[in-house]
């Protein structure tokens, strides 16, 4: 049994993370910090908790955690996260980063585009990428582990294998995303308030969103390889899920079936990485810690449609899954199959 | 005046028609049909329209129109709705028809596509398109229109001009395209059902849906030139509008402005398409007959973003303007500007 | 053609407003105004509005208005709209005011329920409750009419005539609203987060919600009657729409089919009201008018179930009946029938 | 281990059986059954099955279920399931049935309202009916046992204590119920299509639902109390959850405190019931096997306000609180908490 902190308990990462361990075997919670709402049961602030969970929240005390917490998951936000982690990690806490501070492969790339003093910047590039079906031996000797994006989830489990290999053109890769608007967060916004995102759908952060540079680098990691990606997010009226639709082009001799034979080969011992027949859904995923992934053919293309539960394999599934290995525990445990 | 027959006024597309024609200063429905639901009043097929419209739907029958209707609008699907399309059309009743019967440039991609029996073929090729903004001239004079598709409607609008005008490759196009669940029709299927279709996402007809070749046709028809458009609709959980991100390769020299720039001047005098500086959203057109447009930059693409009402500009707001050219009447007569 | 101004242009029952009047026939919208978004063109505020209303969001000024307006529609919250409407209406410019402000039948029951300082006490009960079908020919005179809240209308035109006419017991009436997200205004809020409203239905003010009072209020200004009403709003996850769901008592003798006579009977020529057979649907409404209202029995009680849209009947569409009405035009122009 | 049969395993409701029943400690799914697609894979039927159950679906045969089936969940619709329980429980095999066959006290009622041939009258009114908060005792000894409907959960929870207690009149109880679209079931229907349930809300069965006469009459097994309530249903776009909104009448010195606390006590060691302080959202009890309550008070009234998930509390998951019962289980074994 592990004593767990989570750090910013507050969003809808943090609610999800804390619905996988309650039942989980191997872990318990005891401690859950929250910047604006410390005092607060978490009930008054998740009140799908009610008679679950009952305990308040904090305000975050590092020496209260090096004395009580075995591990920690961030849930802060991007440049709020690195200077607790730091923290953390420099006392050996073993913690799971649920922001892009410890994601990119470099320090410049994150200056470019997150433009936020980054309080531990000797870690940028050196830190395990969260992505189990990836990058399973550095995560598992890890203290730190850098949580994936959801979009990037979404579109590298499909893509790797295939650039990897060398089936396809990796200069020509359109990804278009449709993610349900709980990726936004949980802080009202006028685009994200209800009247504004029904009956609606518009592409946002168009040739700027912060994932694409996060699809590139890691690919360059796990491949060694340069690529193009065009990236574009959309909204959607609904809760969960993110549907990625991706362009590729098969190189030469290459086409959806030996693609898709390379997919199924690599992924065939993975628990949460379907091939599936007929085209994936986000609702068959949804609450579910599974990738779907779909090949078909259109034209000159090769399409690969990834559905994932953005908050469960986009975020705190993944966690959780990054936990069981840090720890040395099955792959599965306390995680639905 | 003129004296209107709606064909198949069961459906989404023939309530949005007769919505716009109640209000319509020339229009006056005087016949409605229906194969299954004759004897019914049009209030007990559409509640909305209690009060509004005191008629009831009949079987249709040739010489009834005959008599009695100057201008039919056919509602009725594809294969359906040739052989009483050429009915009329043969005595010279004005004809706009929805389906997808005369949409495209021969028969021969018509049998490939839809295999259906063709009841006349003759005018398969000699229909003008009924895109006012590209095709204005021939929909002037002609006695039947093949009303658009949807999807085409909102790939071609943004495509056409910059084709024509060499700006754009046209052998590498990926147009994905969201659409709402009506665009699916009435009919309950699968699907379609709500706890299905609600909070989910999914692409489907990936590399094999009828809108694909329709706009390769009719960009062909329009700027002379053959085109490679990787065509993908996704089902969205809501009720109406498509966007379509729509990824192109600008030739060299080209870029975003330019693209801006030429559809601007191409549809400065047009008054349903708009074309936006922020990213175009379904909810802005929705109940209305506007296709709004937007030009982004993304790597080494240029990304169009297109957004309709696909029951107005994608339907029968469409067909709503080819009546008001057929019959020589304003622009934007009886249509919402 | 008359010269409208409008106060507080940048919410949901302005841009229905603006929506209504822009083909009225007799409307030519001159000034907006905005206290936050002075300077923006109205269509940074309402992108759908593009291309329709070449005009910029001013601050109001008084003597502005006196030069330039004839016919005001204010639609700042309560309290915000006294100090601005007196100085219209002590002007001489005619008004319907969006507000609470000048609903009630005295202020001491306004200073109960709103606890803000009103600046124009004189007229609260001395104004006009805007329901053309209650209280047309006060209407038709007035230089101030005071528009009604959505839920009070959706009760109000069930339940008015069956209590003026004793078919129904007044003192036990159970009324259970449920309305889109609309209705909650166009700012951002936890509560209305499309994540929080989506998937899910809550009951809200329970026994304080404001719109109690004024049910009460007004039956009593047309029935002259007391009555106990139980009202209950609940949110539901569309943008529009209202269903009330109304239990009522009748008394001896009466019964559903008594009580349905009487309301066919008193709405008999209103072009906006339908009694209807089937159950009424929001969706039926949705963008227009109208109100539906059926009648069913249950055990010993009967149910008045109405539909209205909340931004049109229940807001902008009833401003434009009353502006109507106070200019002397015809009860339908430039609302859809 | 308790082998499990389940019959009628496409619905809705067995899809959530089985996803509950997959991680149970102490079942194993070994018979599932279909009469329309036996030979499919469950895949096949529920994607979101993929790599998690790798069965096919049969057709029922009692002998085949005597030999390998220890316990039976009945997911097959009233009138088809009693000629099928009938056999199961005839020979001791340890039965749930979902429908309505065993729930009402007399056949007279059901042959009321259900109109159809019961295949196994005797059992009517002499078969435990499954709301382990009240009938614990009943259902640990039988064999088989009528799981209840999704209305009448969340109606007879708030209500049978207090009328059991006397603190509230039983003959004037109004039940205005809201519930998400998969309540209707997974066969596509026109009112359930998504165009028409999506942004509409309706009230439907007036007066005629079934689940009326099965509130009262679980209410008279419980208290021994006739009474009269009003039950409507609404139908909300939205997949799941019902919020049943329920106004009492307190009978003399009674209120909303002792209400609350004849609830607070008699649901204290409940772990699936939980009285709230603030108004229950279907959100918060979405995918969990809770019913939240909450007391308020509106003029003379008292209005009670609960929350489940229809397709958890409100059928599979009571499903599962039953045969942990039946079986001797912990009451929470399987079952999140």
């Amino acid at each position: 049994m592990t004593n767990i902190g989570i750090l910013g308990a507050t969003g809808y990462t943090a609610l999800e993370l804390i619905k996988l361990l309650l039942p989980h075997p191997e872990a318990r919670i005891v401690r859950m910090t929250s910047r604006s709402d410390a005092g607060l049961s978490i009930e008054e602030c998740h009140p799908s908790l009610r008679n679950r969970l009952d305990q308040s929240l904090v305000e975050f005390s590092a020496d209260d955690f090096f004395e009580n917490v075995e591990f920690a998951f961030s849930c802060l936000p991007h440049a709020a996260a690195s200077p607790v982690v730091k923290q953390l990690v420099d006392r050996g806490i073993k913690t799971v980063d649920f922001s892009a501070d410890y994601r990119l492969n470099d320090i410049e790339t994150y200056n470019q585009w997150y433009q936020s003093e980054h309080a531990d910047q000797d870690r940028v590039g050196e830190t395990p990428y969260g992505l189990p079906e990836l990058f399973r031996e550095q995560i598992k000797g890890a203290t730190l582990v850098a949580n994936p994006g959801c979009f990037p989830t979404s579109s590298i489990l499909p893509l790797a294998p295939l650039i990897r290999d060398g089936l396809i053109e990796s200069d020509d890769i359109v990804v278009d995303s449709k993610t349900g608007v709980s990726g936004g967060g949980r802080k009202p916004k006028p685009g994200l308030h209800f009247p504004e995102s029904n009956e609606s759908v518009m592409a946002y952060g168009i040739g700027t969103h912060r994932h694409g540079p996060e699809i590139s680098q890691i690919v360059k990691r796990f491949c060694g390889v340069e690529s193009q990606v065009v990236f574009t997010p959309h909204l959607i009226p609904m809760n969960r899920g993110i549907l990625s639709t991706i362009y590729v082009k098969p190189k030469s001799g290459q086409g959806s079936d030996s693609i898709r034979d390379c997919l199924q080969k690599f992924y065939k011992n993975e628990p949460y990485v379907r091939i599936t027949d007929s085209a994936p859904r986000t609702r068959d995923v949804s609450g579910t810690n599974f990738c779907d992934i779909g090949v078909f053919s259109s034209g000159n293309r090769v399409i690969l449609v990834s559905a994932i539960d953005n908050l469960i394999k986009g975020a705190s599934g993944a966690a959780v899954q990054n936990f069981n290995l840090m720890m040395g525990l099955g792959p599965t445990t306390g995680l639905l199959i």
